[in-house]
């Protein structure tokens, strides 16, 4: 199995405090980052990589993490969320679907958590 | 349309100066990274995000790109190939064939690029 099976990216975009959008940095990402890649790398070896990426443009909906190829975007994410993530979604090929941000939050000018 | 029709992710991990590895940041991926941004922003508008990413795992393979959600993995990646990678890939849906890294070059232990 040469290409990864799942490739999951967690925002660990840092902003200067009391910017106004916040940033997922200051929303323990890099730790969530290093929780999930650990947990990841124990159930499923190196068939999923778990990344740090920059801003992925959901400042509003806290922690956000992407999934590919299946798209699945999570918001709101917190460490007690790894351990579902990984066995539900990585293990188990299901979304976690308490986690999940609707269509309509992303890539979009307004949504409930925008103002 | 309210996903990404495309995510690009660049490479931008940066390692030690004298890392045996080396590192894509090295390789002047931030500046690729800039361009990609800019040409795709200009042509797509926010239908694709090009983001940067920490370390993709490919460093003999310099600069790397991966675009989902189809998975197409490029290597050795100039600033050259960024006009290219927009037009024909993002913009028309045709990967650059000659960028692409094959599927034995990724998630192996040894590849022609790996020693």
């Amino acid at each position: 199995m040469p290409f990864f099976e799942r490739h999951v990216f967690v925002c660990t975009n840092e902003r200067a405090p009391g910017h106004p959008k916040g940033c997922c940095s200051a929303k323990d990402s890099e730790a969530i980052r290093e929780a999930l890649k650990a947990a990841s790398k124990k159930r499923l070896g190196k068939s999923v990589r778990v990344n740090t990426a920059g801003c992925l443009d959901q400042c509003e909906h806290g922690v956000t993490i992407v999934v590919y190829p299946e798209a699945v975007w999570y918001g709101f994410v917190t460490m007690a969320d790894v351990e579902e993530i990984v066995e539900s979604h990585l293990v188990k090929g299901q979304p976690v679907e308490r986690l999940r941000l609707p269509e309509s939050c992303i890539n979009t000018a307004m949504c409930p958590h925008r103002k």
